[in-house]
């Protein structure tokens, strides 16, 4: 080989150490959105529940980190003949080669949080061990095929679905797992009796806000790091990712804050600091699929598409007496297949408002409703069977007394008055 | 194009990925100062309008990315014949290339950072409508012009003022926008009553040390950021940036806490967590601007002068009756003049003390008084005229009985006790 | 030289600015730890020493920073002819070039983690005043050596000592710190009297988690930074760092979750927040040291390892009543001796499950016994001279009434009730 050859072979080596280097730190800010789910579904629930939904989503981390060893990486991202199912490097096998490791960090802490929007519907009443049952099959079942078919170079991905860093793959079929257990768990005692409405109210709205503020910074990484590197062009996408995951959830949140103060405006407390949050969720939700190849001006408009879908979900959900405790359905699964389906609207290659979509819109149709599909039945199956095994919901006495004292001994700061 | 030139020019494309991909790593860390930001004033304030804070962050964080999408990166970084002010690139328009994507997110939350330190002197007392259209102005005209001049190869940055991540730009200027609104809005009620000092103490030191420690650890990329890269040679001013960022906030900090100890010898509370926070942010504000090109020593040297000049601005403050609800002017103000006009001392190339420093000295000068003049002006404009149509000050009946209950419906953490 | 040379040295270039990017990156991160340590230790302790143990963590910080700068850099990693200890790039001198610059930042922010853990055995008993010289000691003398014979090219390194970010070097010395310092400072008052069990349970499970989860992700830079780049081949180690920190990790928690819930399952409260965290952090400590070169599996074992380790040794403390507040020893110490020491049966190259390791078991061996034992003498001879100059332990009526409203004024959040 020449000198020259030899320069272009090293410079290939550096190029391949630099996505190295950004996919690790990455996922590393995608591990990190873990204090973001558990503060704010913390600070969503009553107190007296609020350790644990800090620990089942602990909990989750830490099983979608094994079985992502074990299966889950393999079947997601392993090499594979029918494009259906990915069936190599499992258990670490065969990961010899450094990319292999860097990606594994980051698709694995991807799963992680695909695993703690489920646990939205879980909140405040399932068992930890009907938790921990679900939790394997969702990272082991449920998101990895979701994962192949639309990042993995699977069918879907091969019919043309664009969804980059995943509002349909990730958002909308983890959300449809919140609504499938919230439906099968039934609400909260006394959830929609007016009377007790009060009681119902998120305990800690300062915890939401750490929450939703360190989210909007790690899904800058969730969304720029689905370039999987920055070498050889791949910077433009992360980016462009990046620049519209600023803009479309502050879009987002003055949406829903501006909606709030609207519908409010008569009455004292017509300001919330929880409505902004979950704008700014709403919008980043949306944004996630489309953040690759829209323009700035389209990230403002479905961020505020996201607020409005949020807070009429919202409405609709309680109406029909769902109970969905953190907001997960409402946020993850309606603004999940709004962004989704937006894809065809707003992607500069190949959406409406540019003249082309035709055949996208069709897809990302398809797309998004298999994946909706595919996770309400594995959900449905694994849920009932919970059931049948006596694992599914907690007493109404542990319910009562809070699942912190009746689980936990007691609850989360009350030490400080035992204390003094 | 030889071969060889083929691989020079992908090498440049590398380094410009690079370049990219720092810069997005230091736009999320300084999205992160938000956290910060919302954490340490609403610790700072007192619990009933603790809420009211975080919402004001959380909402000039928005309207700060849309401003700057809409209008304030043009004027700051747009390209420019007259070197007053840009006029390119206004709501994402011609940037097609992205270095430009990437600048947008690093310079939009550094601009982000920037609102939010005016905040402070709204604290406690100011409506949010007024606070909005205060935000909506500084963003789009108070900061950006600020930054063009400084930054953006505006006429001081061609006179050869030298403010490496923005003392004066920044945190001079916008500690000025915190004092003209405190003085504008006045004091909040009994705030120098001696009898009610005691209400006036930050209500949770524990949420000002995760501000401090989140923003030290930010302050490396807003610092290190500054060097909008990495590769051809930036890397040294950007190490250098991260390790003068870690003594100055050291020096700064140990400062303020013996002097606060040493100040309190005789009394049984002479230790202060709050103080040592306020003593490393001292030292971080006045180390940004000089970060780049001074000695570990110097760095040293600048947080222990930025350590002190925040008491003695705090005291005379409280002697003048001005209520600085937040530490916003003592710490933003005064010790980033002090780090403006600290470059000409010690800079290696330019300062004083390397025997240097006549012109750079008067050019410190100039560059941090035009700042806060500026800065005084339109602010002080902005604020009649928001008093002028009424949305200036809250009633005394709202702020008696704290913002959060009076216009958030109830106070941060009362829920617990409710839902018990 | 040719155009060809010219661009390979560019090239070279480039690396070295990618690595210092890299490593101040890492840098920052390994800072952000204080906020995990300060949560993590004021969430173990009583409400009224919380801001107490806040309080030395800052100032621990803060001092090591100042130390590291004018001594403990130069000591660890200055240039060196006796193996022994390093004697150059004292006060930040001879440090011209921009890697030492990054260099210094990273295994600045690393000695402030091995400080923050000694504070671990300091809390809720010493004075500030003998906890300052500690830190002083500790970070200009102790943990220099500790350094420089392990990762300084000094004489355990050359011998053959692999220890990659540090359990022994790291953990095992720290964590023999605070074992000495809890042994001379005797167990807080009435801590073994089981009438008083409850008040030295943790005051705060939701700071701790905030903590623990907060530290997981930092820990990814503490052990992948040890690469100390990623240009030429180092980023497999990274990642593989990397990927292992995540699995050990979560077996480690997952493995003290299970013993917790088996040794209460006839009890209520069968579930720990404060468990799985702290199995979590006992998986990380013995990962650290042979993360870069142990297979995924290995990985898993280990965590489980460190798990039990972490769950025997609480209980041997427990049982020979030596008081440890923040499972410091239990965590840092026990499972360092055993990461550092697993390195010789599980690394791929010299591992015994790999048929080798005679030699490396030995080394290990005496690498961690020299750390403690060296640690042990110097924090012994300090404690004694802080001891006999009166300043080791506050008095009974500060213990009694809390370190916060004894040194600080009023407790924690305190002030919500009088402000209301």
């Amino acid at each position: 080989m020449t000198d020259l050859g030899i320069a272009i072979e090293r410079m290939e080596q550096l190029k391949e150490s630099i996505d190295i280097g950004y996919l690790c730190i990455c996922a590393a800010f995608v591990l990190l959105m873990q204090v973001g789910f558990a503060f704010l579904e913390g600070g969503c629930l009553r107190y007296k529940d609020m350790q644990s939904i800090m620990l089942k989503i602990f909990m989750n981390t830490c099983v979608t980190v094994v079985i992502w060893w074990l299966v889950g990486y393999g079947i997601a991202f392993g090499s594979d003949s029918k494009e259906f199912v990915g069936s190599s490097v499992f258990v670490g096998f065969d990961m010899k080669n450094s990319k292999h490791l860097a990606e594994f960090a980051f698709q694995t802490a991807v799963a992680s949080a695909a695993t703690s929007i489920v646990s939205g519907g879980a909140a405040g009443r399932m068992t930890y061990i009907g938790y921990f049952i679900l939790s394997v099959v969702f990272s082991s079942v449920i998101y990895p095929f979701c994962a192949h078919w639309g990042f993995g170079n699977g069918w879907l991905m091969k019919l043309g679905y664009h969804d980059y860093a995943g509002s349909g793959t990730i958002h909308a079929s983890a959300g449809m797992g919140a609504l499938m257990t919230t439906m099968l768990l039934k609400p909260r005692n006394q959830r929609f009796n007016p009377k007790y409405a009060e009681h119902f109210e998120p305990n800690n709205p300062i915890y939401i806000t750490l929450a939703c503020l360190s989210l909007w910074v790690c899904w800058c990484f969730f969304n720029g790091g689905s370039s999987l590197g920055i070498a050889n062009g791949a910077s433009v996408f992360m980016s462009r990712a990046i620049m519209n995951t600023f803009i479309a959830g502050a879009s987002g949140a003055l949406t829903v804050f501006f909606i709030f103060y609207l519908m409010n405006i008569d009455q004292g407390n017509k300001y919330s600091l929880v409505m902004i949050c979950n704008g700014n969720l709403a919008g980043l939700v949306a944004i996630t699929g489309p953040c690759d190849n829209v323009d700035a001006w389209a990230a403002f408009v479905i961020g505020i598409l996201g607020g409005m879908m949020m807070v009429f979900a919202n409405r609709v959900l309680f109406n029909l007496q769902i109970d969905d405790p953190v907001d997960a359905i409402s946020i993850h699964f309606a603004c999940g297949m709004l962004g989704a389906n937006l894809v065809s609207w707003f992607d500069m290659d190949t959406g409406i408002v540019y003249g082309k979509g035709g055949y996208q819109f069709a897809v990302q149709m398809l797309g998004s409703f298999i994946y909706i599909g595919w996770s309400a039945l594995i959900h449905l199956i694994t849920l009932l069977f919970i059931d049948k095994i006596g694992f599914l919901r907690v007493t109404l006495e542990e319910e009562h007394e809070g699942l912190d004292p009746a689980t936990m001994g007691c609850c989360a700061y009350e030490m400080v008055e035992l204390q003094q």
